[in-house]
C-alpha cells in the first residue's frame, strides 16, 4: 500500500510536470516567431492540449494500450471507446507497488499531445488553422497511439527488442517526421529564401524562448522520470542526473560549435542544443552512465548546429528548428541505445529497425494527411493573410496592441 | 510513519502548486488588461499573497478550523491568535497517516489570497489601491475563513450534508459575489460602454494571459489534488482525471460556441473556457466520472460564452471575465455536484442551500465594506489617474519603460 | 524500503523545483535591466546553469563532500573527478531511509550554479562576456565546492557548530561577496550617477520580474525544504512554514518602510523586500518558530530598503540589488540563527565566526579572479558597446526586434 501510495505520488508529479512542457512549447514556438502570428500559436497550442486530451480518453489510451492478443501481430487492436478501469483500479502490470488506471491515462494523455505541438511550431506563420486542427485530430487521436502501441503496447517492436524509454522515437521523432513532411508540403515563409540564400527571420521574443526551454527542461525531469512508471529510487533518481548532464552537454557544445563556425556567441543555438541534448538521452535516459548521457548530450549539440544549416541548405524553412531538435536527435538518441546502453540486450539493429519503421509509417500517414488537405481545403494562408499576420485574419485579435510595432 | 510521510509529502508539493496559481492569476490580469495598469495590478497580487498569508497565520486558521464545540450552532468561533499545533504536531482528523499541522495550515494559507485575487481581476483599472488593500484585509482574514468555517471547518454546513470539494463554492463563489459587488459599486472603465454598447478592450499581452491560465491548470493538480487531504492513490489520481478532462471539455466547447456565436476564432474564450471548465468541477472533482467531468466541463464552458455577454449587457464592467468564471461556474459546480455525484448522500437541495447561504453572507459582507469605503475614503480612482494609468499615479513606475506604446 | 523512496522522490522534487529557480533569476535579472542587455543575461543565465552542472560533476560534487579523514584540517580535501556513487547507490549518511546517491548529486549540483547567478545579475549592463565566463568556471567549480566543503561537507566549521541549514551564507553570501567585489572593481554604468547622485535606471519588463520573484519564492520551497536532506514530515513542513512566512513579512514590511521613507508603493522594494526575507529565513528555516520567521523576516525587509540606498550612496551600482538582498540578508540570517534559533547548541558566536571565515576567503578570492582578469583581458565593455548594448556588440542579436524601443 505505501510503495503503490508513493509510486502515484511520483507518477502525479510527474503527470504535472509534462503538462507543464504545453507552457514551454508555447513560448518556445511564440519567442522564435514574429509578434504577428502570436495568437494563431497560443490557439493552436492550447487546442492541442485540449483535443488531445479528450481523444485520447475517447480512443487514443486503447489504441496504444490495447492489450494486444497473444497470437496478435502487434500492429493494431482497439480495445474499445472511453477507459473502463480494471476492478481494483490500479494498473497490472507493475506488481512491485503499481499505481493507478487513472495516473496512467493523464501521463499517457500528457504525452500524447506533443507529437502535434512539434508540428505545430513547424509549420508556424503560414499554415491555416483549420487543416491544422483536422491534422492534429487525426495525428494525435490514431496516428500516435497507434504507432506508440507498436513498443509501448506491448506491439510487434516491443517483442523485437527494440527499446525506447521515453519517447526519442515514440514522441520527438513521431512529432519530427511529420513535421518535415508538413514543411516540405507547405513550402517557406514568404522572404525565407532570397536568391537562394536562407535569411534570417527573427524571433519576437527571446525572453520568452529561453524561459520556454528552461520549462521544457524543468517538464523533463516528469517526461523521463516518470516513464520509469514507478518511483524506483535507483532508476528515477540515475534518470534524472543523465537527463540534466545530456541537457547541459548538449547546450554548451551546441554554442561553442557555433562559436567556431559562425564567430557568435549565439543564444538559441545554445537552447537548441539543450533541447538536442535532451531529445537524444530521452531514449534510454535509464540505461545510460553519467559519462554516455555526456557524450550522447554532446553529440546531440553538435548535430544541431549542423542539422539546422542543412534544413536551410536543403531550402526547408522551419521556423523553431523543430526538425533538428526533434526529428534528427530523436533518431540520434535512438540509435545510441544501440552504442551506448549498459543493458546488453539492447542492439543497435533492433533500434535501428525501430526508427525505419515510425518512419515509414509517419511518413506515409503524415504524407496522405497533410498531402490530402492540401489537395482539398488547401493548408497554407493567403499571401496577404501570411504578410499582415494570421492573428488579424484567423482570430481578429493582437497580441501586444498596447506596443508599437515594427512593420515586416 | 510511511503513509504519513507520503500523505505529507503529496500535500506539500500540492501547496507549492496552489502558491504558484498566484503567478497564474497574476498573468492573466495584466495580460488581459492594459498596460498602464500592470503595475497596479501586480502590486495588489504580490499584496494579496503576502498579507493573506500573514493574517491567515494571525487570524484566519482558527477562524476557519476552530474545532467547533458540540453544541455549537456552527456558524462562528475563534480558536485563538497565531497557530498552536497538537502536541504530536499531526492533523488529528486524518487517521489513516494524517499529515503535519503545519502543511495543513499553509496548505490552507494559500487558499484563502485567492477569493481576494478573484476580485482584484475585476476591479482591475479603476480602483483606488488603498481601499483595495483595505477590503483586501477584511475579506481574506475575516469573512472568507468565517465563510469557509461553515462547510470546512465542519460547520452547520456541512452537518446540513452541503459538499463542496475543493472550493467551487468556498473560494471561488466567495470571491464571485464580492467581484460581483466591487463592480457594481465602482461602475465601468472610461469607453467600456459608448451608447450603451459594450467595447472590447483588449488586454495588452496575450501571451501572458494564455501562459497565466496554463499555470492555473497546473496549480489546479494542487488545489483539487491536495483537496483530498491525502495521497490516497485512487482518489488523488481520479481528481486529477476528471480535473483535466473538465478543464479541456470547458475550453473545447467555449471556442466551439463562441464560433459558432461570432464566427471568430475566440483565444480569450478558450482560455475562459478552460478556467470555467476547472472552477465547475472543482466542487465535485473526487465524486464524479470522468463521462460526468467532461459533461460538467462542457457546460462550464457554454455558460462561460453567455455569461460574459450577459455581464456586458446588464453594463457591469468586468475585464477580466472574473463573475462569469468563478461566480456561474462556481454556482454550476456546487449545483453539479447534487446532479452528478457518485454519493447518493449529496443531494441537489443541500447544495442549493450551500449557495444561497454563500450568496447571502458574501454579498452582504461585501456590499458592507465596500460601499462603507466608497462613502468613506472613495473606491474609485480619478479621470485624470484612470485615463493615464495607475501605475503612473499610484506607483510612479512604468512597467514597460523602454518599450514605445500606443496612446489609449 | 518505502522510507527510502519517499524520500529520494521529495528530494527530486525539491531538486526540480531548485532548477526551476534558474528561470526565476533569469526573470528577475532582465527584468529589472534595460531591454539592450537581455540576451546577454540569459546567455549568462543558460551558461551557468549548463557548465555549472558539468563543472559539479567534474570536481564540485567531490570537492564539496570530500569525506574529510578524521585526522584532516577539515579545509580542503578532493575525492577525484567524475562521481563514483558507493556500491549500494545509497547516501550513507541518512540512516533513517536515506536517499540515491544520483540525487544527492544533482539537488547540490542545482545549487552550485546559484552563487555565480547573484553575480551575474550585479554585474550586468557592462561586464564582458569572455571574463564573466571565465570568473563562473572558476567560482563555481572551486571557490563554491571548496567553501561548501567547510560546513556542508563536514570540514572545520561544522565542526566548530556553525550552522547554515540552506546557505544564507554558503550560497548566498558567497555570491554577494563575489557580488561586491565585482561590483567594486567594474565601476558604475555609465549615466548611474550624476554629479555624485544615484539615478533610477528603470528595469525594462517588471511583469517578468515580479514572475522571477513569484518563481523564486517557489524554488525556495526546494531549496529550503530539500535542506532537510529528508522527506521527514514535521521539519519539513516546518521549514516550508517558517520559509513562507519569512517571504511574507519581508515583502510587506519592505514595501511599509520603503512606503513611509519614499511615499510611493513600491513594487520593486516589495519584490526584493521578499527575497531578502527568503534568503533571512535560509540559514534557520527548520529551527525557528514561526514567529521567530516572522521576525527575522521583518528585519530582512527593513535591512534591505536601508541596504539599496546605503549601496547607492557609497557609489556602487548594483543593478537588481543583488548585494542588499543575498550578502546583508544573508549576513542577517546567519546571525539570526544565533539568536532565534530552537536548538540551544547553535551560538552567536559560532555564527559569527563562519561569517567571517567566508567573507575572508570569498573577498580574496573573488578580488584575485576579478582583478587578475580586469589586468590583463579587461573586464569591461567599450563605451559604444554599454551604450549601444551588450546584446548587439556581444551577440549580435536582438531580444525583441518586433517591437519600437526607447533610446536611453
Amino acid at each position: 500500500m505505501e510503495l503503490l501510495t508513493i509510486n502515484n505520488v511520483w507518477m502525479m508529479i510527474c503527470t504535472a510536470l509534462v503538462f507543464f512542457m504545453h507552457t514551454g512549447f508555447a513560448f518556445l514556438e511564440i519567442g522564435l516567431t514574429r509578434q504577428k502570428n502570436t495568437i494563431n500559436i497560443l490557439f493552436k497550442n492550447i487546442f492541442i492540449i485540449t483535443v488531445g486530451l479528450l481523444l485520447y480518453y475517447i480512443v487514443g489510451f486503447n489504441l496504444m494500450y490495447p492489450g494486444f492478443a497473444e497470437d496478435s501481430a502487434g500492429i493494431f487492436e482497439f480495445a474499445g471507446f472511453g477507459i473502463a478501469p480494471p476492478e481494483n483500479g490500479m494498473t497490472p502490470e507493475y506488481a512491485d507497488g503499481g499505481y493507478t488506471w487513472w495516473t496512467d491515462f493523464l501521463f499517457q494523455g500528457m504525452f500524447a499531445a506533443t507529437a502535434a505541438t512539434i508540428v505545430s511550431g513547424a509549420v508556424a506563420e503560414r499554415m491555416k488553422i483549420g487543416p491544422f486542427m483536422i491534422f492534429t485530430v487525426i495525428y494525435v487521436g490514431f496516428v500516435y497511439p497507434i504507432a506508440g502501441s507498436w513498443k509501448w503496447g506491448g506491439g510487434f517492436l516491443d517483442q523485437l527488442g527494440f527499446y525506447d524509454f521515453a519517447g526519442s522515437t515514440l514522441v520527438h521523432s513521431v512529432g519530427g517526421w511529420a513535421a518535415l513532411v508538413a514543411v516540405w508540403l507547405l513550402g517557406s515563409r514568404i522572404g525565407k529564401f532570397k536568391n537562394g540564400k536562407p535569411q534570417a527571420i527573427p524571433g519576437h521574443s527571446i525572453p520568452l524562448a529561453t524561459a520556454g526551454v528552461l520549462i521544457l527542461w524543468l517538464g523533463w525531469f516528469g517526461f523521463n522520470g516518470g516513464s520509469v512508471l514507478s518511483a524506483d529510487p535507483e532508476l528515477t533518481s540515475l534518470t534524472l542526473v543523465t537527463t540534466c548532464l545530456a541537457a547541459a552537454a548538449g547546450g554548451v557544445v551546441a554554442a561553442a560549435v557555433s562559436f567556431f563556425k559562425y564567430k557568435n556567441l549565439d543564444l538559441t543555438m545554445f537552447l537548441n542544443g539543450i533541447l538536442g541534448g535532451l531529445v537524444g538521452i530521452t531514449a534510454g535516459a535509464d540505461v545510460m552512465t553519467p559519462e554516455s548521457a555526456i557524450i550522447i548530450g554532446a553529440i546531440a549539440g553538435t548535430l544541431i548546429v549542423f542539422a539546422v544549416s542543412f534544413v536551410d541548405a536543403i531550402k526547408l524553412d522551419d521556423p523553431v528548428g523543430a526538425i533538428a531538435v526533434h526529428l534528427i536527435c530523436g533518431i540520434w538518441g535512438t540509435l545510441a541505445v544501440g552504442i551506448f546502453s549498459t543493458n546488453p540486450e539492447h542492439t543497435f539493429m533492433a533500434q535501428l529497425i525501430g526508427v525505419a519503421c515510425y518512419a515509414g509509417f509517419c511518413l506515409v500517414s503524415a504524407f496522405l494527411i497533410i498531402y490530402t488537405l492540401k489537395k482539398t481545403v488547401g493548408i497554407r494562408v493567403s499571401e496577404k493573410e501570411e504578410l499582415e499576420g494570421l492573428d488579424a485574419h484567423e482570430h481578429g485579435m493582437d497580441a501586444y496592441p498596447d506596443f508599437r510595432l515594427n512593420e515586416h
